[in-house]
């Protein structure tokens, strides 16, 4: 979804005008983003040393049930920012590699920060 | 609103588990980019030689009304991503500093990218 050759490609958000298919693509991922709770499941499965969190461990953090907390986990996922795997009682959930560089490349203004990510 | 001491501090989303108080703020600015004319609108503007774009330049690209454009630029404002001013007859929207380049460095998991941006 996010530069899927792999190179953080395709010209940024100051490069030139996006066009109407790159725009939705990349305006799913920030819906995506545009919520508190998913950004604090995203910050914490990334933020992980290992970089998997069973969904056991997320949901005492909030004040909402396993479904809801699930939901918004499913919304990332179909986002392409996260994947899962179940293994016994438990889901697990990483990140993607690259898509988190991939998006801060798209909006770098810098070319330095946008060649380094 | 994003790291407004300047220096893209504050830890990034993949450093430590997000607050609060933190996450509803990016949320907010996260869910503005969650749409695609929005974020043509901002690419648009980001993208221009010189940093500023006459509405009257935008609505054209869009088969949507004067008003509605107007909507999606008041969201970007209000998310602290554009700033705007009337001259005469037109409204002139710009990119605030620096903001991009903050976003990106919140969003990057690479240490060295992160501290480029």
């Amino acid at each position: 979804m996010l530069g899927q050759d792999g190179d953080g490609c395709c010209g940024g958000l100051a490069v030139a005008p996006l066009g109407d298919e790159r725009a939705a693509e990349l305006a799913k991922v920030f819906k995506a983003l545009g919520d508190p709770v998913r950004l604090r499941l995203l910050s914490m499965i990334a933020s992980r040393e290992g970089g998997e969190v069973c969904v056991c461990e997320m949901t005492p953090a909030f004040d909402l049930s396993q479904p809801t907390i699930s939901h918004h986990l499913k919304l990332l996922r179909q986002a392409g920012l996260i994947d899962c795997e179940r293994r016994g009682t438990w889901v697990y959930y990483w990140v993607l590699p690259g898509v988190l560089d991939r998006l801060a490349a798209f909006l770098t203004t810098s070319q330095t920060a946008g060649a380094v990510a």
